[in-house]
C-alpha cells in the first residue's frame, strides 16, 4: 500500500497507475471532495495533523506526496519519499537557486534587483505556484519580507526536463517537452520538443537528483535562450508537463515514481509516440467533442470546475498541427 | 456514473478506463472482496437481489454486466446494455448454436451424439465456461439433461475476434488474435494472429452484432480449419482475449464498451504494437522479475492467489518469441 500526501489529480493518476501493478492507496487531504478517493481510501485531515499522519502511514510500504508544498515535518515524521532534502530545497526560491548555483547549473541571475537588474520578477520565496506570488518590476524597488528577485529572461522557449531515479542511483529520462504557459499556467506541452538539448537537460537533471539523493520522479523546468539551458525551477513529483506520457511513453512518470520509491525496476521511458498536451482549465469541453479529436485520449479528474482550476487533460497522439489548435480551441470555449 | 453486475477484474478494468473519462462506477457483487470495489461503490448483495438492483441502477446512466451468466430477469429489470437478446442467446449453447446457423455462421455440428458422429463433446447447456461442464465421449451415449453435444472439430488454432458496436449500429473491430488455452483455460493471446483471416472475422462477428442489435463489446471464439473458420462461441460481454488492447491498441475494449454504452463516439482500434498476452493463473509472480521482462505491461486484479483462479496477466510490446516464453514460464512457476 502507498500513502500520498494530497489527494489531487497527481495523486488519482498515480493510483490509476498502481493499481494495475496491485499497489493499492491511501491518501491524506483537508478536503472531502479531493478527487484521489476514487482510486483509494481517502484520510481528511490537515497535511500536519500528527493523528492523521500516523493513520497515513499504518500499514503503508511507503509514504510519498503529490505537491510540493507539503509541511517539512509532516511529510518528514512519515519518511515520505522522496526525502526532506527535496523538500527543503525545493520549496524556498533562494535555496533551489543557490542549489543551482552550487552545481554549477545556469540559471538566470537571482537576490537584490540589484542583482538582477531591470527589469526584474519578483516573487515569493515561498508557496508560488502557476504564477501566482510574482510581480514584475521595471523600476528600482526594495524586496519584501521573504521575497526574491530574479532576472526576466527573454528566453526562446521554455521546456521541462523529466526523470526519475531508482534508491540504487539509476535515472532514466523521458523526451524533452516544450512548454506554453497563459496566464501563468500551463496550456501545452508537445514532447518530444523539436530539437531540444536533451543530454544538456539530463545532465542538469541528474546533478539536482544526485546532490539531493533523490529518490522518485523530479521535473526540472528550463528556460532555453539562444540554444544554452536555465533551470528554472524543480519539482519534486510528478509533473503536469509529463502527463502526456501515461499515453506516449513505454511507461509513464506516475508508474516509474511509484516503482522507484516501492524499489522496483524502473520501466523504459521511451516515446510511443509523439504526443502533445492540452490542459483543461476551469471547465470540462463536451466529452463528445474531444473524443473525436484525432488521437485524443481523454484524461478527467472529477473535480468540479471552478475558475483557472485544472480539471483534466487531453493527450493527442501524433497530432497534426492544427489537431493541437482544435484542442486548445475546444478547452477554450466556454 | 456507470452500474455493473459483477465486480471481477473485467469490472475493474472497466473502472480503471472509465475514471479517465470522468466516468464513475458502481458494482453489484455476492462477494464483499470483489476486486472491482478499488475503482468504484460496490454493493455486496446476490445478482438478483430486488432491492439491489434497484440501488444499482439509481442514479446510473447505464447499467451493464461482466460476465455472460448474470440472470436474465435481473438484467433486464434494470434496462442493462448489451440487452435481453444477447443475454438469453449467449446463455444457452443450443440457442447460441442455433443463432450462427440461422445466421448462415459456419459452426461445428451440434445436437445429439448421432448428429455429431464420434467422438464428441459433451456440454452443458448452460453456465460452462473455462472448460467447466464438458466431457469428451467416445462412444454412444444418451445425453443428459440439458446436455448438447458438439463435433469434436480438430482445428488448426483457436482464434478470436472481438467488436464493438454503438448505438447507432457502427461497428470496429480489434485485430484477431490467436489463443492458447491449457487445462480449458486460456494461457496466452498473440495479437495480432499472424495471417488471420480478419475480414472473415469481422463479418461473422457484425453478423451476430447486427442479428442481437448489440451495443457494446463481443468477442467471438473461433476455430480456423483449413484456413476457414468455424464460430464457436460468442461472450456479450468484454473478453479475456483483448485484454492486450490495453496495451496495444489505440482505443481499449474497456474504454470502447463504455463509450457503446453511454452513446459516445467510438475510439479507433488499431494496432499501437504487436502483443502477446499471458494470464496469471492461481498465484502472483513477483513483481520484480514480471517488471523485467522487455516490454511487459503488469496487470494485477487484486484478488487473492487460489488454485485456477485468474489473478492478472501480462501484456508483452512487440515482444521476441524467447520474451513470451519467459514470461509463461514466470506465469507457471509456484
Amino acid at each position: 500500500m502507498v500513502a500520498c500526501i494530497g489527494g489531487g489529480q497527481l495523486g488519482r493518476m498515480l493510483g490509476l497507475a498502481g493499481l494495475p501493478l496491485g499497489v493499492c492507496f491511501r491518501f491524506l487531504d483537508p478536503s472531502a471532495e479531493a478527487c484521489a478517493r476514487d482510486v483509494g481510501e481517502l484520510l481528511v485531515a490537515e497535511y500536519d495533523d500528527p493523528r492523521a499522519l500516523g493513520r497515513l502511514a499504518d500499514g503503508a510500504d511507503v509514504v510519498t506526496f503529490e505537491f510540493e508544498n507539503v509541511p517539512v515535518e509532516a511529510a518528514a515524521r512519515v519518511g515520505a519519499v522522496p526525502g526532506r532534502a527535496a523538500l527543503e530545497q525545493g520549496q524556498d526560491r533562494l535555496r533551489e537557486k543557490e542549489l543551482f548555483r552550487s552545481l554549477a547549473i545556469p540559471t538566470a541571475r537571482f537576490g537584490s534587483v540589484e542583482e538582477t537588474g531591470l527589469p526584474a520578477l519578483v516573487k515569493s520565496r515561498r508557496l508560488g505556484y502557476d504564477g501566482k506570488g510574482q510581480r514584475r518590476v521595471d523600476v528600482a524597488d526594495a524586496l519584501g519580507e521573504g521575497e526574491l528577485a530574479e532576472e526576466l529572461v527573454a528566453f526562446d522557449r521554455e521546456l521541462s526536463i523529466v526523470g526519475v531515479r531508482a534508491r540504487s542511483g539509476e535515472t532514466r529520462f523521458w523526451p524533452v517537452g516544450e512548454n506554453l504557459h497563459r496566464d501563468g499556467i500551463l496550456r501545452v506541452t508537445r514532447a518530444p520538443a523539436p530539437g531540444a538539448p536533451q543530454s544538456d537537460a539530463e545532465a542538469i537533471c541528474t546533478k539536482i537528483m544526485d546532490a539531493l539523493d533523490y529518490v522518485g520522479v523530479l521535473a526540472v523546468e528550463l528556460f532555453e535562450v539562444g540554444g544554452r539551458l536555465l533551470a528554472n525551477e524543480f519539482a519534486p513529483r510528478v509533473h503536469n508537463t509529463a502527463h502526456w506520457t501515461i499515453d506516449g511513453a513505454a511507461t509513464s512518470q506516475f508508474e516509474n515514481h511509484l516503482r522507484a520509491i516501492l524499489g522496483l525496476p524502473l520501466g523504459p521511458t521511451e516515446l510511443r509516440a509523439p504526443s502533445a498536451m492540452v490542459n483543461l482549465i476551469g471547465s470540462v469541453p463536451a466529452l463528445e467533442a474531444m473524443l473525436e479529436l484525432p488521437g485524443a485520449r481523454v484524461h478527467l479528474y472529477g473535480k468540479a470546475p471552478r475558475q483557472g482550476r485544472k480539471v483534466g487533460h487531453l493527450t493527442l497522439i501524433d497530432p497534426a498541427e492544427d489537431t493541437v489548435q482544435r484542442a486548445v480551441a475546444l478547452a477554450d470555449a466556454r
